[in-house]
């Protein structure tokens, strides 16, 4: 009988290639198969996994090329044949990463399966913006959610309440709900809101505005997914003094990447 | 005139060793000075930075060994003399970990400035517990916050009201302050929670158990800083069926890591 594989699933990071861990590394190494997501990184995929078969199981917005089910017996298939499977995600395997199905899906098909985890984008893309999720004295808390289904009122109300950083995902479809929202439950229209499209990608475009210009900012600039959103009192530090992810020191409008582009809308910043 | 060096703030992720980044590796291997902490991964630190000299400038609770402005000092000191130098942190520099006040520290002194990113504990750590801090259907938000300081009313009304998955760092001091507001403000009494000590250590414990008997479980395991909260739905899925962050298949009381111990008081689960 043929020994049973193995499915490892890993966490890409935000999409820089050096930003994947070694343990990711070593994974793909010896991979037999691997199937990697729309959002990972794969720039290197060829050389890093110099042995599997690579199948692209990315699912584009409104295009559902291969579904969660196909994906999960693919794996499952691969390993109970003996191979080595890697799969390869975006950001962490645990934020919005299906990452708990997918284990569960090779639990029930009694394949071993492990979890390495990722840098999240939910933080390093607001890092690479020159936007920190905690500063000391400025915010003690970060709320990562997820903008896919509008948020809730109990969700607005405890965003509001917090009082620190909130960090959305997939929130671009949701804006308007949520800037309007978030003022009901008591933000002023003065906090400050950045927008990361595209981040760690060549095109990556930062906005950032007050919360009650940020829409017509938007509308303006043609923002589109993907995007991360972060609304709080961290983002005034990117406006006018980065605590960037990349090396600027002489100048706070020098490009966190290659081709960035900053529009701000802050007062006190540069427009 | 000598030439000036420059700063690299790595995050080094949640402790093991090959959970650093690709890119934080090869910082290190041209770094002539490491300033790490008490947190840091750095048991092969000696052959990742060959060359470097090292300096543990970590903090250990009530023994503050290097300030902060001593650590800034040093850092943009051996800069100024044309030095690279590598600062290694533990988890991510932009969740609890100075990385903004450092990167201002660097820019006033006018050292050219990089961040890295890491994995962050507050993630990580739940993982490797089998904690997801997303799952679907389960939690679509998680909240990371320092119970450095007591939290405030508004804090404890926002996560409760929020309803995901609530990550507390540094907070064994006030665990008694906030499983009491939690309550004060809706949270019920079975809601599950868990709690990782020493998390990546070789000694890593778990304990699970409602949070209406939390503070007696963690009193009678004596537990210990440094350890992660996590409070919500998800930690449910841990006590039940694991979404390791290890290999774990045909039992769900393997360990995680070796020599960790697991203490469930959930009610269907193994106590």
């Amino acid at each position: 009988m043929m020994d049973l594989g193995e499915v490892t699933l890993i966490g890409g990071g935000p999409g820089a290639a050096d930003l994947m861990t070694v343990r990711a590394r070593d994974a793909l190494a010896i991979a037999d198969v691997v199937f990697y997501d729309r959002l990972a990184p794969t720039e290197g995929l060829r050389e890093w996994a110099p042995a599997a078969e690579l199948f692209d199981v990315g699912k584009r917005p409104g295009h559902h090329r291969v579904t969660q089910e196909d994906i999960q017996s693919m794996m499952t298939d691969a390993a109970r044949r003996g191979r080595r499977v890697v799969r390869l995600k975006g950001g962490d395997p645990f934020v919005f990463g299906r990452g708990c199905e997918e284990v569960a899906a090779c639990r029930d098909a009694g394949i071993p399966v492990t979890v390495v985890p990722g840098i999240t984008s939910a933080i390093a893309v607001p890092a690479a913006a020159g936007i920190p999720v905690t500063a000391r004295n400025v915010s003690k808390s970060f709320t990562v959610i997820s903008g896919h289904d509008p948020l809730g009122e109990q969700e607005l109300a405890g965003l509001a309440a917090l009082g620190g950083t909130a960090v959305i995902l997939m929130g671009v479809g949701t804006l308007g709900h949520t800037m309007t929202g978030l003022q009901r439950h008591g933000l002023t229209r003065d906090t400050p809101v950045g927008i990361v499209e595209r981040g760690f990608s060549p095109d990556q475009r930062v906005l950032i505005a007050p919360l009650g210009e940020i829409l017509g900012v938007a509308a303006e600039a043609r923002l589109r997914s993907p995007a991360v959103l972060v609304i709080g009192e961290v983002v005034r530090l990117a406006a006018t003094e980065p605590c960037s992810g990349e090396a600027r020191t002489d100048t706070d409008s020098s490009p966190a990447v290659a081709g960035e582009q900053v529009i701000r809308a802050m007062a006190g910043a540069v427009l």
